[in-house]
């Protein structure tokens, strides 16, 4: 099967291609080259056209990719047809803030329930959702049938609530504990930490002095 | 110059490597396996072999690497011993959620001034820092020597706000918003869109089930 082939770092990067190829589409753009979508999202064309050839030998010199094939295609290799409901534990801030995405998500993805372990939370409204007890996760998750769970909760809870997920059934967790957590191997993790995202970004803040100044450097060969 | 060779993706890995690398040297690990660091960090071990070989052949047969002086390394390729100051604009739920995290910004990166465009929200305490009207916000990067900017607005503001953040002299933004900014190459732009996280997540749900088959199958060879 093709799709086993394609590596984690073309699958973190497929939904930010989607994200882009939508942009486009709403603007009534029918093609796109790999100069553009690499200069737009900040990476190299010939990887861009190293991704996509995974998905077939469809982009043409001088024109580049057709922008609706591409969608349904990757659509499709990240099963946005399917219907996931994702459940949320933690209904501090940032479950608050994600809550809000739920908009975002669309016709696939959906938070339907969150929970959290403190009584002043219980029952109060995020959206249109009534946060519930923990006592309940097991038996929502099954009923229905929640296949992601994110936490939000704070850092010395979080091994606690993924290991609850685990055992209710979920098949993936995002977590945004900053915390590395234990799970089964089957269990896929995505820990998103913006600690790590302003780390890299601080890398950057030197290099883009050193690498002007080689632009410059080079300009005067 | 080395560090001119690393890619975007070995950059934003080296952050994770570091967490997890703090973790075993407060639990006073000496040394780490790039099989351990691998099945603890859900990447393929031959990869962080060659994302650490970047700062020299110190990992050593059979013993592995050396903590104290992997997280040295790391720390030097990061800049962490920089002070970098950092200004968030947005004072809802997440711009909340991530002012909560400079605890964990340690020693190097802090979020000196928040800043948000509604009068309702100006003046009001996210942790130890009052919300700052945006007229402040040229003048209090510039005096407080910012350069790096976090965007939590909702999707409608976050261009204008990037505009205002660049045109005031940050060097690198990190954006929450789920649109793509616009900006001139120079800035370092990273967008943190936790639908593109759960998107992902979602390619994995069959595909570890396909896996977990195919790895009965090739047991029974």
């Amino acid at each position: 099967m093709k799709s086993d082939k394609i590596s984690e770092a073309v699958v973190r990067r497929l939904p930010v291609y989607l994200r882009y190829l939508n942009e486009l589409h709403k603007r009534e753009v029918a093609t796109v080259s790999s100069q553009e979508l690499g200069q737009r999202l900040d990476l190299n064309p010939a990887q861009i056209r190293k991704d996509l050839a995974y998905f077939g030998d469809f982009g043409r010199k001088g024109i580049g990719y057709d922008v609706i094939y591409l969608i349904e295609k990757i659509r499709q290799i990240l099963k946005l047809d399917q219907q996931i409901n994702v459940v949320l534990v933690g209904a501090g801030n940032l479950g608050h803030a994600l809550s809000n995405y739920n908009a975002f998500l669309k016709d696939n993805m959906k938070i339907v329930a969150v929970f959290d372990a403190h009584t002043a939370k219980v029952g109060t409204r995020i959206n249109n959702l009534t946060v519930l007890p923990m006592e309940e996760l097991s038996d929502t998750i099954q009923k229905l049938s929640i296949r992601i769970g994110i936490i939000t909760v704070p850092d010395i809870e979080a091994q606690n609530v993924a290991d609850m997920l685990v055992a209710a059934g979920i098949e993936a967790i995002l977590n945004f504990a900053p915390v590395i957590l234990k799970a089964p191997s089957h269990i896929r993790i995505h820990t998103a930490d913006f600690t790590t995202d302003l780390q890299s970004l601080a890398y950057y803040l030197d290099n883009g002095k050193e690498e002007m100044n080689n632009d410059t450097a080079e300009a005067g060969h």
